[in-house]
């Protein structure tokens, strides 16, 4: 069989660590391209980094750019069975044009019309909605409506029916996130058709999901469903509960006890309560707080994270780059690459004094193969 | 060596399955004593039945007769190193006198007088405190004051340091349950002495504990704890939430979604927030409520529990016995004793119109090594 | 209802950390009594303890006499349906006549004359058979004929069905070790019997059970049965192996290599090949090689043991008792005791220069709930 | 700030599913290209297909072919620090020149020349050796000296030290496997280099490995090792062992009992004997038996494999692509594309009878994370 442009190609160079190119190297070259073969020794460097090198860059999406071309896209492109949903990913600049936030992670800006339902559907991508503003719209997952409002968070397992429904005469828009490119990576994708329309009874405005009812009591599991679940039975985590654990995460610092993460900066992880585990099986999210006038020390993370600012006003720096932040704001932070997070000293008048940041990131999956790694510059 | 009195006592008896009989049998029996062996096929039907035939016996004990005892025992017994607390336990009338609920849970009346201290130890066996009424006393744990009112669950992890502080101007009793018969059968305790006396910060009256500061908000952890803990760094339950949770569970039931045990009996489970699982290692906690004028399906659980009356009236029958039931009374349900609650039909004035009772077993340690098994008559 | 004869009796002393005796105090005393109640602060000594205080005692058991003693019931004591088994239990002289060697362990002497069959059953109670001496026996385990001799261990994991045939024109004995005291005192015991006699091809003598040809390959997984089991899957452990593991940590520690438990002291424990934990979920099973003239440090665990001499002689020292032990001789090592072993300096000719222990305990009971302890007292 | 030439480029078509091409949408579409953003719906059926559609083809290269290039590589190319291996990687066809056999596993045959050492170093990546024929080498593992002949089965964890060495008078090949493309994708490499020769000590031939001498007896681990390991401690799977258990279980099933995966298709997996499960966190590696003239069910399986025939000759179809096999030759199964093996009903003198494959997989990542998934057409 003729082979065709092999895919494969070769250069001998003359370089530390390679062979001296001759005539007999080069005839090698060629037979590796003609058996489709790769020797080790000219891709270790790229391969087999001393630490991971992200092919991603660091990179921040304005929320005002986002949200009005979301807008556009509202009046423009319908809903519908096929492309199922309005969402608009983020394109990380270094990944080729794919949409891809990272390499593993998948960011997007979802809108939805007045009256506008995007069709029942599932796939094994794990999946999670974060609200930054607005309301109206419902979640019906499992055929059990799911109210968003501003600072909710709704985790979404794979292979669980779910579609939207906007009841209000407003557009809204939050954010998605899935693991998408990660399972495109792996190649474990399955996805199957639910019902054209949610019924009427998943039209009533919802005051609390029927999950939140059963699981959204602390430390209390309804005693009729045993046993760990794959991902979060509880569907929806409120913005009054996120904020007063915060709160008190910084008011128990005040009165000298330990429970934030270091001076200044609280944080909280979304759990799955039927395992204290993460809330998704691939993505891991929290809500940070950072008091006005801190900055959080240089930390390093192997694998990537996406972050969207729900509140205030700081600076963010990512390796190299820096960028002033506000409200809706999204910005990656890929592999290995030093985080560091400054809120405003002096905040203006609207915004509650600190820096609150949404977070999520791929680190259930490398902790569940134990490639999970943290270096904090904590001596800065 | 002469063996005075073999603690060993074996009789030839002429019975189906034993060996007849004879001198020579007699001369072995004598062997076996001598040498301090016991056959297998003398005690087999004991040891081994077809199904857990427990020693305990069902019992029922009164919360008027409990309180008026300790209230005296307030009055003439004191309370410090030592003695350590002034807790008096339910003796399973088949259990030879000993200090046991069943053979492997204790459950006790606590009661502290106005102003007095429990002084601080630790110790392996897990424990916990229920409160069926009252007000004024705080747990103090690892330092942290721990406030108890009506309906609070309090966890107490094995080694774990902690006192107990009246500060009211009324004596307070609530019930504790520990694993002491199971540690005590197992001889795997330790016990610590701690500081003689709480400090002053820590008799200040707690609203919240810093334990629910950090971990009483639904789905959400402090992202500076990560990891399973042992047992549950949530120190306390609110009663707020587990009414509100059994609440929501009924009215799921009445719009016709799943969430009860079965129809008309809810219940939760207390968890430990980092692994959802078992609120402490050894001890299972429950919540249940009976809908008035319901009757729950027969049920055998191997191990044994212990039940409290939170509210309500009704009758439990475990096994053959029958008894009226009202607040605060305690009874024991055995292993394998099938178990049957009924609520009231109709109510007094006074109460909430369903009988509530706090459970606790052993189940954990059957689990943990795959001894648990249930049988529910759902036929009936 | 009168309350005749009271199991409860408390009678008030005038000791440390005991309330004063006063008539009203005897009168409270008196009220426990007719209600079932026990303090704790008359109890606490006893049942909480600084550190587990055994209920029962060192002891040892001649093979000599147990051999004999079995050999007496072969000729006396049918095997059948009923009592179902020949064996015959080791009872510690400090737990009251009961047939346990320890609060939690069960160990028995079985015995089975030529020809014999002991009849099918199963139960929760896990089991093991280890034989000391002999051969021409096998185990029938779920229809999988495993045979047994010298050196062989056979876990027997819970409700799975078993039968003796003893094939061989001579008695055999072997031990047996249960969970039976401690399945007795949780009250988690079912039991069911099977057929009345094992099939003809179940009596065809095996070389290997099908068991051994299906998991006994180093590291090996029968791809046709995927996840973990509760109890191990390899229904018997072959003395050459077993002898094989010690002689290499031996040899290894010679060339300077880690491996042994310390200095002269091989130990290698049975492993369940699915989880790579214990091959029961209630018994630990170990062999420990204790090379010619060496001493192993004092070491104290919570759980008890009970160990049998296999080969080899020295003295064993278990707390304050001391016993110069040949082969098949048993001895219990109570809860917290110090344990410590000396083989031989000079071996007879007949021996193979080293004691050779068989070790089984309660530990994964423990490891379970998070209370096992060990002490090793290192620096003597 | 001017984007010159930004990475997103979106062309509005007129299908089905997609918004009707307008001036409005292709201004939208510059608007997505300017801030880095791509829609899902022109996206959703690549990303997000109803089963997984493999980026990778089925391909088949030849042992003699890699043979060759490797000998003639052994002749040009040194090996030594920076190139670290003089190893050769299959590229997949369909995955543009990578060096990957499939989108998650790397797959190479290694070539050590008479006297050779291939550097000591470790990385993140989890990597395994298999031994198709030959022998001389070993792989020195934290310091052991590891013997490598034909049919054997090395596991290398990651982040431990290891080295290669050829004591032999010939060349050696080998092939290697690793997660690399995995590891590629999620960013999680590290890598660190170790001492730039081995010490004498380790260049003296072993019969056994250390680690073959402390954790390769079947069922028993050493007691100075608890725990569970991440990777296995067990550095090398004999033939001999691995032969003997395909044996067993076609013996087996001759006789009439259970053992083998279909009929005639007898299959081993590795494991770690540390916890029963996958002998690497990354990698399942299995050793298959297909028996003279029988054929496999077509099977697929979310997730892909690399086989190697070890030995035998016969049919293997994958997806539309059949191919005649023999020792050596390798071959890929992307994802969820259906695989079947049929041997060769009458084979050659020189052959076992049999064909025998070595296979290796990326299901423990889907397994981790609960994406694994299969389907046997078993009605064939």
């Amino acid at each position: 069989m003729t082979q065709v442009a092999s895919p494969v190609s070769l250069t001998a160079v003359d370089a530390p660590g390679q062979p001296t190119p001759s005539p007999e190297l080069e005839q090698l070259y060629r037979g590796f391209e003609r058996e489709l073969l790769v020797p080790l020794w000219t891709e270790i460097s790229g391969l087999m980094p001393v630490h991971p090198q992200s092919k991603a860059a660091p990179h921040l999406w304005r929320w005002q750019n986002l949200l009005e071309l979301a807008d556009r896209a509202g009046h423009l492109v319908p809903v519908g069975r096929g492309g199922e949903r309005r969402a608009i990913a983020l394109a990380n600049p270094a990944l080729g044009g794919r949409p891809y936030a990272t390499p593993t992670l998948w960011a997007a800006i979802q809108y939805l019309m007045p009256g506008e339902d995007a069709p029942e559907h599932r796939h094994t991508q794990h999946a999670f909605r974060f609200v930054v503003e607005g309301d109206g719209v419902w979640t019906v997952v499992d055929r059990d409506p799911v109210p968003m409002t501003r600072g909710d968070f709704l985790p979404q397992g794979g292979w669980i029916w779910h579609a939207h429904h906007n009841a209000a005469q407003h557009p809204m828009a939050w954010i998605d996130g899935l693991d998408i490119p990660f399972q495109y990576a792996t190649e474990t994708q399955f996805f199957e058709f639910g019902r054209d329309a949610i019924s009427d009874a998943e039209r009533i405005s919802p005051e609390r999901s029927r999950a939140q009812r059963l699981w959204g009591h602390p430390g209390l599991r309804p005693v009729s469903v045993p046993g760990p679940q794959p991902s979060s039975p509880l569907l929806n985590y409120r913005w009054v509960d996120t904020d007063a654990a915060l709160t008190d995460q910084l008011e128990l610092e005040d009165e000298g006890f330990p429970g934030t993460v270091e001076p200044g900066h609280a944080a909280v992880r979304y759990t799955n309560p039927t395992t204290g585990g993460d809330v998704l099986p691939t993505i891991r999210t929290e809500m940070h707080r950072v008091r006005r006038g801190t900055e959080t020390a240089p930390r390093r993370e192997a694998g990537s994270s996406v972050f969207q600012v729900f509140d205030g006003t700081g600076t963010v720096t990512v390796g190299e780059t820096s960028w002033r932040v506000e409200r809706g704001d999204m910005f990656v932070v890929p592999s290995w690459e030093p985080l560091s997070i400054r809120s405003e000293a002096s905040a203006s008048d609207s915004d509650s004094g600190a820096l609150d940041l949404f977070r999520f990131s791929d680190t259930p999956i490398l902790a569940a193969l134990g490639l999970d790694r943290v270096s904090v510059d904590a001596g800065r």
